[in-house]
């Protein structure tokens, strides 16, 4: 890595190559350029459309960035290209592949690093991250466009307005294989991805970076589908994952990340993917009049309230974004923060 | 009180008395264990499940901030039990009595007490105290559980999505005893309950701690239901306490707490009242289409209102959440404090 | 100017007919008096009641002020009469003019008053300007009193909740006369009136005090038409202008007022103008069920999120609320200011 970091001080192309790598990688929090590069070839296996527009998006944002004077370090951190990314493929899951969706994809990348300043900026105030709130953001703007725009048309994925319906009978009986299915599809739909292998690739993608974001990711995924199924959640949504996804990010997000690695916030971050749950079926249900979708809000939502109780939770140790890296790396930093201190007299 | 703050101090069972019965008492603002056990007394006469479930969500936050480390203060002056004790009674009254409610009341505690750390770490960037958001937060997300989770149950209480429709016809016709009803289910329907007598037995909880907010209490149901009439909101919500049970708390918080006790500060909070019943049709018409409920979020995003414009005031003294106790205390605090001086000369 | 300043400063009458006209001034951010005026004729073209209860709105509003105590400096330079203006101007249009309107134009001045002070508090925090965010919270909790208030009734241009469509079908097809229509409704909508005549009378109100946002106002209605038309918005919504208004305030807000004018400002205002076109097609969309409309609130969160991105956006140079002017005003400010040299090296 260090011939690497080298050349992107050197070379602008590495550079720019470095950064949109960086923007994949960061979907999953790795700040890695091997993490991305398997993230995007996870995109394209799920289809050229897919991986093409996501690129398209990431390369329009970080170019946008450049452009307005951003700082480097941030960009080159992949910071203003993972809600491009994920905008990218929204947009491609969520509308039709007509005239104007590579418009719309340039312009969504443009508008998801305004937006990832803006939020930036906005929480900066309590030293909180962004988390994919600006992706959550920009694609909720676009992808109301088809009820007003005749040149934006929505894809199959595309859910009709509809008034929520109560959810009834039993709790869904599962095999094997659909416990399975649904832990990898849980992971690969971080990426609006269907599919288990595409999982497997992303998870691998976490393991070049990070092995303990690894056993996260997979808890995360597991958790999700676990408290889905005991809540009551229909059959379908459990194997495709979709109790899943915000539990992976929340789980790689609190267990380590934003909270030093301990006891304390393996558990907190445990209760938060069951959270992660209860909010995923209510904002499905505030967003099911007006044909919304969820997107990784869930996530988003539950993380920024954890995030934000933190500074009154004393037994726990927040690590501020600006020095976040890896639950590895920060345990490095903090060499002398035991949690068992905190249980005799926690800090005042 | 000398005995029982000193017996707080040395004995553990004590002091998790106290935590838990002024967590019920904060619900009306009342920092008092005396007053909380009048409150948690009223809801069982309000039903055993009623008691019992506000309870448990009380005992499972003030348990959880223990944990995490919240600061004692805060704990032991019942901040992080009356999100909770709301939560516990919502979700016993929309919710129905099967094997995962107390399950959820449980979790509902925990949730509550994440989010009262985080709102209040957000709103204390500007001095602004968190009210019953967190409240509002963790029940609005649970009771819509209903539409994705088979496990959990809709009460007949809860009312179907639908879209919202004109309020037609004249104004209501009340009897001497609608007015009264309505006066005094209005005080019940904070803790959501509907009784005359609970009513009343809230309103001696409050007069064990302070004088002037009884009055306050009574002024809120009384301008409530009155604007709410003269409005032309229909009888059934007018005799039920709808249209007064945010008007009891706002009045309260700004008349005399958040605002030191003056001519400006009362007129203000009469004000406020009117305004909280007009945010009150706003929300119920908002959440209509996805079957929501507005619970306390009138009185909630009222008072944030009036109290973030606090700072522009300079005819009305502020008091900062850290040192509000009650009118009469808030008084004591600001002897040198005279209004009259404000209309010659504003503060600059 | 300068005897009308020392009018102001000596005689109460004078000072209160320069704050309400410098009110109406501010709604397209003139702080001047004599564009105040012509708005507010503009309004008397378009109907008696439309500039008579706007007039009575702002009165109020600014009288709230006074005796709320807010600071002079503030009052004086129209900022607590704008958001009233529209509020006065919007309940107009969306209500029938029954017995109960005055009394609500007159709660909602005040109501407006207290919310301006409010948000400009909480976003004062980062430096930004609060907008026409507090008209828009106000309209929006008023307006849906249709919905639980008999005494509140809806007029002719109230729509009624309903679940979004899909939009279908091509491009519309634009005489010369739609266009030059929908340019000079989209500068009359701002203030709600369906007009070529007043549009021109506003932008004569504009010229009055700045050449250049006269021609950004323009800009902002051609950019905002022309996105719509080619995103495939429906005909009569361009012609009305609907798609322009939202551009005119985003244009001169961004282009040369809060950002100093440059073409990197300028391209940034354009892209931002195209972005509320978008941004009111989402929230049109949300609103649809519960029978809400969007007012000015696509112009609001769009520079909203344009402006909080500014902190990190080192190529552009953020002009603070209290410090902007006019885009002249701004320019003379800041004459060391060359973008030019931000291309060599941005700032740190």
């Amino acid at each position: 890595m260090h011939r690497w970091n080298t050349a992107v001080e050197q070379n602008m192309v590495v550079r720019f190559v470095n950064d949109v790598l960086r923007g994949f990688g960061q979907v999953f929090f790795q700040n890695s350029p091997i993490s991305g590069a398997l993230f995007l070839f996870g995109l394209f296996v799920g289809g050229w459309a897919m991986g093409g527009y996501a690129l398209l998006a990431v390369v329009v944002s970080t170019l946008s960035a450049y452009w307005l004077g951003i700082s480097r370090s941030a960009v080159s951190a992949g910071l203003f290209g993972y809600n491009a990314a994920l905008v990218g493929v929204a947009l491609t899951f969520y509308l039709d592949d007509n005239n104007m969706l590579p418009v719309y994809v340039v312009f969504g990348g443009f508008a998801s690093c305004i937006v990832a300043a803006a939020i930036g900026n906005l929480l900066g105030q309590w030293g909180m991250p962004a988390l994919t709130g600006p992706f959550v953001v920009t694609i909720w703007i676009f992808a109301l466009g088809i009820y007003g725009f005749t040149q934006v048309e929505p894809s199959a994925n595309s859910q009709a307005p509809a008034l929520p319906v109560l959810a009834t009978g039993g709790r869904a009986s599962l095999s094997f294989q659909d416990v399975y299915t649904g832990i990898f599809k849980g992971i690969s739909e971080v990426y609006f991805q269907n599919s288990i292998w595409i999982g497997v690739i992303f998870l691998l993608g976490i393991l070049a970076s990070s092995h303990i974001d690894f056993f996260m990711a997979l808890a995360g995924a597991i958790i999700g589908l676990g408290a889905g199924w005991a809540l009551g959640v229909d059959e379908n949504s459990l194997t495709m994952g979709l109790m899943g996804y915000n539990g992976v990010l929340t789980m790689i997000a609190l267990g380590g990340l934003f909270y030093l690695l301990d006891v304390n916030s393996l558990v907190l971050a445990a209760l938060a993917v069951i959270a992660s749950v209860i909010v995923s079926i209510a904002l499905t249900t505030v967003v099911s009049p007006y044909g919304g979708h969820i997107y990784t809000a869930p996530f988003v939502l539950t993380t920024y309230g954890f995030i934000a109780a933190g500074a009154s939770l004393k037994r726990l140790q927040l690590v501020p974004p600006a020095k976040a890296t890896t639950p590895e790396g920060n345990i490095n930093l903090y060499r002398d923060y035991h949690w068992w201190e905190r249980f005799s007299e926690p800090r005042s």
